[in-house]
């Protein structure tokens, strides 16, 4: 089925697209099969990371966003990510309806992805409709996180080009943003730009931007500040410009390949971990760790000393990869 | 310093508490060595988590549940984790300046604990924390998450209780308690329920508790609602009564220890997967995967093979645990 669907994939066949990443979500053995059978057609996408609190505008600017891209002919994907905290659900929905624009354009793929399971799942889900999308034969790759916790940052933090947007007037999210997010901006946009408070929203932004002066010029790229009213199209050439401009840099500097190499480490490092704990679980559902999990919870053992008695079992005796 | 820290703290010392605390958010290694230390005074504390939106009141019900606590003579804890949504960073503060009413209380130990890395480890200081307070002599530890996201509740329903605390007026998010939330709540709270809306809130959970009847009569505890103005510690009694009655349910069926080994297995096998992570990156590192990565770089093996392949070096074939 799978390699039907692939090959499907392969001719253009959007539902082709939709029900394999339905499968990555659901099925943790299908994703398996489905990204070692695509895994040789990706590498061709550019992905675009874009966050910011909720109303910023994110999706707007998206949707300009993929106008733009679309001009010059770039086949085009679209996540959405939803961690669906459980006080907000829902929310996405009318995000989803504006970007109906594009439901006719064959090269717009637009998909939300929600979480279903534990978190680490939906970043992981994540991970492989990129691969997917990419496969298909996305130019670029727009993965529009809905939430601004730290799940939606790690997730975004993986694109190539990460866009940080922000609003005037939100105040103490000026100072939030210095403390966590400038790390991971390459890109900041100030959208809402027509707003009161906007001047002294983009000085505020600037200001804390030239403390690292130094940071920026050791690493070739100070993020630019771009200036939006997504709503009526303003800036959106010039952030398309700086998105591009990012792009260059980065595969000039080698930091594109860099990133690259970061990504796949970790990726491995994640499902090497995933497989040891299901390994752990098995075990323990077969009754075979019972003797040391007995002594944990009479306190006769701690459960670090009792990861240590399981991974000599696992490893043998700590033998070195 | 750890014996020297474990052993003041068991002579009442706080300072020794926090600073116990703080070595376990920063050290990796130290918080191995004191929770390997403490765990065997560990296992005496109830643990209770509080979740809820923005908002709703929580930092002060539970003010006034410590209130009642003491009342009692136990000794309490209370732990405010802060995921530091990069946006929201800084609305700890003023719910902390609330609870300085107990500062000078011995009997109260308040501690708050935001994200400095990942969230997997806030999510394991918390946890470590817990220990921590449990092995100090807190009879009753109240978790309480200031957001609402999907770690949040992670950590909280980690708890021996779980109270969900919502508030009238809040529309869309009844919604997602019915798809979300139900699940982990033992104790609901309708807090500001002299508000408008109080009551068509109130009833619309009902329904929805309603429409899980079965599942209550085959579990032997069907989810209170207990109304309160925990500004005007209106309905407080009732939710401490309830947090007690919910303890000796699960005392009683025997689900306590079921939840406590539950727990235990989930941390020996983060542990494990944690140290396993490590193993592999060391490896990176030292170049040891170099040939594995660069295949996977260059599309000729995938992740999930690559990971194969190494879970291959590691445990030596597959060698069960």
């Amino acid at each position: 089925m799978i390699d039907d669907l692939v090959e499907r994939m392969r001719k253009g066949d959007r539902r082709a697209v939709a029900r394999l990443i339905t499968l990555v979500e659901n099925d943790e053995k299908k994703a398996r099969e489905i990204i070692k059978r695509i895994y040789p057609l990706t590498g061709n996408a550019y992905i675009v990371g874009i966050t910011g609190p909720p109303g910023s505008g994110k999706s707007t600017l998206v949707d300009k966003l993929v106008k733009e891209a679309r001009k010059e002919g770039l086949i085009v994907g679209v996540i959405a990510v939803d961690p669906t905290s459980p006080f907000t659900g829902g929310a996405l929905l009318g995000d989803r309806i504006r970007m109906q624009d594009h439901a006719t354009d064959p090269g717009v793929f637009i998909r939300s992805m929600a979480t279903r399971g534990s978190l680490g799942g939906l970043a992981k889900a994540t991970n492989d409709a990129i691969k997917i999308l990419d496969a298909y034969g996305c130019d670029i790759i727009f993965v529009e996180t809905v939430g601004v916790g730290q799940v939606e940052v790690d997730i975004v933090k993986t694109a190539d080009t990460v866009v940080l947007v922000t609003v005037p007037g939100l105040g103490d999210d000026i100072q939030a943003i210095k403390a966590g997010l400038m790390e991971i901006a390459d890109i900041f946009v100030l959208n809402k730009a027509d707003r009161e408070g906007a001047d002294a929203t983009y000085f505020e932004l600037s200001l804390t931007l030239d403390l690292e002066s130094e940071k920026w010029e050791k690493l070739g790229w100070r993020p630019p500040i771009v200036e939006t009213v997504a709503t009526l199209g303003k800036g959106i050439k010039e952030l398309w410009e700086q998105i591009k401009r990012h792009r260059e840099f980065l595969e000039k500097s080698g930091k594109l390949e860099e990133k690259k190499r970061l990504r796949v480490e970790e990726e491995i490092k994640t499902i090497v971990s995933d497989m040891i704990a299901k390994k752990v679980e098995v075990s323990i559902k077969a009754g075979n760790l019972e003797d040391i999990l007995e002594k944990v919870m009479k306190k006769e053992l701690d459960p670090y000393s009792a990861a240590s008695l399981i991974m000599e079992k696992i490893i043998g005796g700590g033998k070195s990869v």
